[in-house]
């Protein structure tokens, strides 16, 4: 059997056993609590019976090698037992105990032999706290946890224990399917249990809380997958900051890599990313408890007048919107409504019908006739002690039957998150109406979710998406600078525009300049000089031979002040360009884990006052360039600015794939490329400088 | 007594009267349950006891005029209530009924007579929820509310009813000593309000959830007063969106002027500006619930590395810092800590020393020693089923105890919001300890509080909020066009640096030329073409007579084409202008309850591209001037880019401030100004264009 199908097993047990002393009789005991139906195990060489659960010996003793192990034992003991339910034909085996990988040497050894002793036996962790299977009520897991079974839900997988603890006693009605705290990922991954929990219909989202990722392309493939299957990905990645990446660093061994590219990764993928705790449970209620809007489009309501300004400004905030009633409906909500209600979409409905069931069904029956994506009522529960909670039960009771009369998509939320009690959230989730809890991050995870069947398709016909990137192997050398003449030369046959230029020794130049023609550009050529404008080795528009002459005159000063024992033997003389409509710059960086990263970005004094470039990993399409071309900032200077041409975008694109193109080949070896600046006109573009450095 | 006075017995009552039904004897009860200590009166002709309460048959037969009334009937009754308590000598009057200038002319003309009625007489309404005084547990409120009393806390002033009663029924453990719906502010606003209760040393912060503002001069005073005594005021203002910019009106009546210009009313005046109903709260909480800390340096500590490592995001995203442990404690930590901890700030303290009062101590003993503005311990509670909420209670006990021996300003959250319990939150209040739910709000929170106190000291010395803004009336006129020549004699005498010139006939030209110099700017100049550019009125660098003639010739036909009917009998010649360091525009504009704002941005095609402008209300000052100047985003072209020079900041400040006291002086009249571009270099600027409309 292979780890994927062993995996498989873990994923849906039949028996489990825990492996430990009183800790896992607890934990045993909870897993039968909790309703799981089949068989489980408590191995402990030391006692007969533990908390009252007799105890069997050792693994070799179990009647069978069950699907499912939680060990709770030391690091040594660990990698016994492993090997012991290796043997024995177990599904998977969860490892608790730390000191490992994250540890330093001596326990990055360990973890070999950990990983060897599985063999294709499931293996998650070490250092973690293990996997919640609410699907089978199967709690491999230390501690206690505030879940509960579900039909279908989420899966949700962390590097951290505790986050996964917090997770589970969160009381946000947020219905998880899988819980698992992936720890060190020697064997089983993010990548890899994603992969298989794609393969379970009762997951309708994956939520992950990543400090980095391992596998850049297995993750690339199963994001891949999720986006074919529509099942939405919501990332919650930390490491942001410079302290917090060196944090992840030595938290979980994870290379953090840049967090943008993370940003760009993510953004190929339809991944949605969030930045905080709250946002990645709402979002992934709004993704997991009703339907998925088919666009962000909005019926709103809500009784009372400041309850539609939120609605007002969160929708314009998060991209939805909310189409306008027509008369007919204007003129219906008129006879239910007092004469001062606004009979605006958001509406506020007053709290004049409060409480008046056919004044209430009237108004949602005119409201959920908008040709909106879906409804969204807002609204807040008081204290339970007031009593006052008939009314909002029977407004959610009214809201659910209408939605479902028109057919309709709805969502609720409340203005402050805890007044959407949990007996409505549940009441809710079981009608499938998403109740997202606060309207500042609940219209916010609704936004993310409104977009994401649009991106979705958008993304798939790109077809970005199914590229897994280009993973070579960490270069660590300095490597080798090539001169601009030898990375212009390297880049031509890909297909990069150049000036038509002559290398030529300095002595030469007048002779070559004739055949060129004026006006030109004289550059000194030395891989040992990579800033040569800075030294004085770059003459622009020389008109005729007397300014080439005394270019070169200078030039030879010049270096001998600034760049002293520089050989002066080599020129290269181009043809000037024309002032372009456009400047860019294009470079190629190499990052670890994620291999190679096209960077496209607004050129000249932009550069530093937008901070305006766009990462797209490799490899990449026309498709994707040109779309990254028209998100930067500096768009407007492509598309036409001020009523002047537009520049030749299909020229830049080619320019810029030919980069793309000469990296990909070159991927085993090629630390960095710049070419700076690509200038761009109503009529192709041409590359002015260039430089590569190769290991 | 002024109605200052009047208002400050109603928010320090002796004695309540409630006007109404049933729903008033209820209010009358709740407020008795709530423990208020004065005098209570139900008035109501019709009946002799409402719920066992007796009645008191009208406002004439009350002992005298109750400090503090609740009018619940109808908009007439209301306005006889009214000026019947003002002749009994009331201190103020709420008044619950709607009706009134928010439904129309009728309405109006209503709370006209309401507000004569009143008087003297304080009068909060209508068309409002009332006044919730939890320091003499006076509950002047039509329905329940969840809250309690105080010794101390905030004042919240709210536009809408039901934002208030849900706010009181939010479980976030906010202390709330105020809170007013302020409905239609006939007679009472957020100003008058907030001016008073800066008086009442047991509020230490404010909260304003606004649509808009009524009085901005009044709020003004009133913000600059709470910046002086440093009372943090928070604002949550909607209208945002286009939508719901058109519900403000709609729904308070609220002038809500464009958004940005709020932006730069709060900034000017330290009001800090939160997004929503959870940042309102937590905000609050982190003003209010324990000490200010002095700056933004934090002491950092969580149980686990996925917390750390929000710390550490959410910091830096907050501007907040973590100063590095020392060496000495990094060795008392190592004592204390498994060898596996990292032992940096924020630190990971982890879960082995859990449970132990003595490494816990010690733990906390040494982080405390960092030299830093606040301890911040991250912190979530498992569920209380769990029984495993002793050890939480210990942490924090120890870390309040700590807090105190060090003499240290602390702070506690939690990583999802409802982790931290209503017990632990009121223990850790009650020891000056504010308890902010969810990591990503709290620590957004605590990050604007920090700044809060560098911030004011910088505010106050630059000297603008104490000047209350310019509010001249509305003009409604089109206003009349003064010609570029006409517009730079007006601004002249302010100081406004300008190209040396001659205004002249076509025919002159070439004589005046001559007087003037080479190279030259020719313009048309004429009030019925203000954009002469584009008609092709404006030829730049002419250098010499043959030049000119050429243009003058080309320009009148253009002119006759583009401008036909047009007199070119005017021609400004102008010395061309040295191409400039940069290039800006400034313009005055005029909007309706503000009065005027100066806005700088960054001109040429920077404008387009950075969309980068600040605006300052009239008056400021000149420290203001070059603060919005050094906040732009093209501020690195002002400061010396890419190793230049950079421009003569105090010339441009003083053109900007010839603009400025231009718009002063002309405030009643003045509609619109432009100055575009103004050029900067490293001596001098200067003013190339400009335009004025004036009523």
């Amino acid at each position: 059997m292979s780890i994927r199908d062993n995996l498989k097993r873990m994923l849906a047990p039949q028996h489990l056993a825990f492996v430990g002393g009183r800790s896992m009789a607890r934990a045993f005991k909870r897993c039968a609590d909790g309703g799981f139906q089949g068989q489980m195990w408590l191995v402990n060489p030391q006692h007969e019976s533990l908390e009252g659960i007799p105890c069997v010996a050792s693994v070799a003793d179990l009647p069978c090698g069950p699907d499912a192990v939680f060990i709770a034992t030391n690091r040594e003991l660990t990698l016994n037992c492993v090997a012991e339910l290796a043997l024995k034909g177990a599904g998977g085996a969860i490892c608790y105990a730390s000191g490992f990988a994250e540890t330093g040497e001596e326990g990055q050894a360990l973890q070999a032999q950990l990983l060897q002793a599985a063999g294709d036996m499931a293996l998650l962790g070490p250092n973690c706290y293990g996997l919640l299977d609410y699907l089978h009520s199967a709690a491999l897991w230390p501690v206690a946890h505030g879940g509960k079974a579900v039909e279908r839900g989420v899966a949700v997988l962390t590097q951290s224990g505790n986050f996964a603890y917090n997770l589970s006693m969160s009381d946000r009605s947020l219905p998880l399917a899988y819980m698992a705290s992936v720890g060190n990922q020697a064997q089983l991954g993010v990548a890899e249990l994603m992969d298989v929990l794609l393969d379970e219909p009762r997951v309708t989202a994956i939520g992950l809380h990543l400090e980095g990722l391992k596998n850049v392309p297995g993750f690339a493939r199963a994001a891949h997958k999720a986006l074919e299957k529509g099942i939405p990905v919501i990332a919650l990645k930390t490491g942001v900051s410079q302290i917090g990446a060196e944090l992840a660093l030595s938290h979980t061994s994870s290379l953090a890599g840049s967090d943008a590219l993370y940003d760009s990764l993510f953004e190929r993928l339809g991944v949605i990313r969030v930045s905080g705790p709250v946002s990645f449970v709402e979002t992934l209620k709004a993704a997991a408890c009703g339907r998925l809007p088919a666009g962000p489009s909005l019926a709103a309501l809500a009784c009372s007048g400041g309850d539609a300004g939120f609605i007002a400004d969160y929708a314009e905030r998060n991209g939805l919107t909310l189409p306008k009633f027509d008369d007919c409906q204007r003129a219906d909500l008129a006879q239910v409504l007092p004469s001062y209600a606004n009979l605006v979409n958001p509406l506020d409905f007053t709290t004049a019908i409060w409480g008046d069931r056919d004044a209430l069904e009237n108004m949602l029956e005119s409201v959920l006739r908008t040709p909106a994506d879906a409804a969204l009522l807002v609204l807040d529960y008081p204290a339970e002690s007031t009593g006052e909670r008939k009314e909002c039960d029977l407004l959610l009771e009214l809201f659910c039957e209408l939605l479902e009369r028109h057919g309709k998509t709805g969502v609720v939320t409340s203005a402050f998150p805890e007044l959407l009690p949990a007996s409505a959230r549940d009441r809710l989730h079981a009608r499938g109406v998403a109740a997202l809890q606060g309207i500042e991050d609940g219209l916010a995870a609704w936004g993310r979710i409104a977009q994401y069947q649009t991106r979705r398709r958008v993304l798939l016909a790109k077809g970005e998406s199914v590229l897994a990137p280009i993973c070579p192997a960490a270069l660590v050398s300095e490597g080798q600078l090539l001169d601009e003449w030898q990375s212009k030369q390297a880049l031509r046959p890909f297909g990069l525009p150049l000036p038509e230029a002559r290398l030529c020794r300095p002595e030469q130049a007048l002779e070559e300049a004739e055949h060129l023609g004026y006006p030109l550009v004289l550059k000194v050529v030395s891989a040992d000089l990579p800033h040569k404008t800075e030294a004085g080795g770059v003459a622009l528009n020389l008109k005729d031979p007397a300014a080439l002459q005394s270019a070169l005159e200078s030039m030879r000063g010049n270096l001998a002040k600034h760049a002293p024992g520089l050989l002066f033997d080599q020129v290269l003389l181009e043809r000037m360009a024309s002032p372009p409509l456009s400047e860019l710059i294009v470079g190629i960086k190499r990052e670890t884990g994620f291999g190679l990263a096209l960077v496209i970005g607004a050129g000249g004094i932009l550069v530093e006052l937008l901070k305006d470039s766009r990462s797209l990993l490799l490899p990449t399409t026309d498709q994707a360039i040109h779309d990254a071309l028209l998100s930067l900032r500096c768009a407007p200077l492509l598309t036409g600015f001020r009523g002047g041409p537009a520049v030749d975008l299909p020229a830049l694109v080619r320019a810029i794939r030919a980069v793309a193109d000469y990296a990909g080949e070159n991927a085993e070896r090629l630390l960095e490329l710049d070419v700076n600046p690509l200038l761009v006109n109503a009529q192709g573009a041409v590359a002015v400088d260039a430089l590569i450095r190769l290991a």
